[in-house]
């Protein structure tokens, strides 16, 4: 193979281990996922991505479950797949019920729809919402 | 113009009249968005789309304000700009504040973001995610 | 303006005027739209793009209307104003009727829709479609 | 597996199984495809998702095959393997064949290339297309 | 207007002050973009997006031009007229003449093709790619 | 199975074995990859898109390395996975270091954000870059 694998902690570097052992420390985790250890071939964009999530995923204005809900919904818009197993898994951790992700699914679909039909007949932003 | 313009109130058939009054009914507004007015031109399309975004956004498992945010995030990951305006507005209706939608919209950034490099890397999911 | 602006006929090389003439004689337009005027900044790939938009638009297995919903259909999907403004106009001059549009559009938002869904459950392909 | 699996018919809910045998009997076949059993985990949008199709779908200014192909586009356009999969065998039952198909695929292909060519050099809309 | 508007300097806090200041800085130029302007009514975001870009965009591995470049086909291929036009001018700043740009565009162009021809054949990933 | 398969040079038909020869010729390699073995169900778009392929992708005022990880960029903004393997091969062949890889990588992603972050606020093109 010669594209890139994932990094174990084993072989990582002592700048990676130190973004491995953070995101396990704050995640109660023993291990990190494929993603950070394949992110891990670039350990300044290692870094920086983890600590920018971190920041943006921390309780705030709006909850954990509902930062991860918007997560999955860009997700499933995009269709990555990788994003969308991980984050409908970490959202189902925050509490989201099998319920609130059919509902979720269900408005990420319509809204991909009428995107479309804005689009299609080109309407014109209303002043109201100016 | 060749193209369709809005369709208004005054000059709507029957059937489309029946939709707008529901819409103003239910959203208790003085009149119908330019989304209503365009796809007036397809009266059968109206009609579904009004009574899927109704059952779709009505409170359920999801309340109001969390559904509304999740609808922007998918607009703003597609570059809808109609639906980014209209759905903004009506997540502030529905309490939305300043800080919330500065949240929201990071954290739609940074899973385009992701969902990027998870694409580059082609990080293969995780079994824990099955 | 630092950026390019169109290039208008009597502005153009020889070898763009080739390009404009042949659009003019196929299409029987007096001028060519905006899209060839900002093009021909590349004239190679004024050239190159034109001759393939004539050799796949042309009358085939599918007739002209049939394409220029297509074009439209993915035109609408992408949310490019200029390619959805050009394409419906072109397939309303190939016989495109507004019910034809109206139905159109309705798939176009459908299908962007169950795309969603499909993804969001990470539906397997069945087997019956391989 | 934490995520939700299909639902087949022995084990779907009362509900679920009227839409299973609609879809069933309006489509001649003896069983659903995929996409429905994993919907069927919403039962109301699994519901709402059948009737709208049906709606969508069924004859009307535009043939069926014409439809398919449409929705075949869109899924090209946004990278959904399950829609293209399933979508190609639906088009291909009602007749598409494979120039007809290679047609197809090209002009969805030719519609992203020109569509970012008018991205990229920022083309504004002809008055003629407003 | 109820939606927010651009923060100028004038009115901006002490952490966001201090964020323009350090653009004005580093690019050596009087006034920051309107992108910065609206980014200010997230302060925690202008922040960790200025130092994420600055360190992204710094010379390194790749030069700055090229960068650029790449930047302007992830905004085209979006089609994100903001970040199309902010870093088309970036491009050329850093160097870019209007011959490099046109294949950038050209290429950019042909890869959102490609991406769609190889969708719609579903072509398998060959043994050597991996 | 009912789709098209890949077309290997033995059954390949005249006007496919020309272009098939044309690329092993043109890359020195012993067999052309699976992306042309199932456009040769379409050969004129085969020849097409070959054709269209050498001249974008030729050296020019921008050189075939710079050229690749700009397809790359774009394939990865899409998800293309076929297209992310190939192109990241080709770039790898053509010099990219796995530092470029990363920082290509690292500034899609970036893009990818701040394309969002400017739809999410709606930001107006500073008349600077018009």
């Amino acid at each position: 193979m010669s594209r890139p694998g994932p990094i174990e902690y084993k072989d990582a570097s002592a700048e990676v281990r130190a973004v491995f052992d953070d995101i396990k420390k704050s995640r109660n985790v023993p291990d990190v996922n494929n993603f950070w250890k394949y992110l891990a071939h670039d350990p300044a964009g290692l870094k920086r991505t983890w600590e920018s999530i971190k920041q943006i995923m921390a309780p705030g204005a709006l909850d954990p479950l509902v930062k991860e809900m918007i997560y999955v919904a860009v997700s499933v818009t995009n269709g990555c797949e990788y994003c969308i197993a991980s984050h409908s898994a970490a959202a189902r951790r925050a509490g989201m019920t099998e319920a609130m992700f059919g509902e979720l699914v269900a408005i990420v679909g319509m809204a991909n729809e009428t995107n479309r039909l804005a689009n299609g007949y080109r309407v014109p932003v209303d002043a109201a919402f100016e």
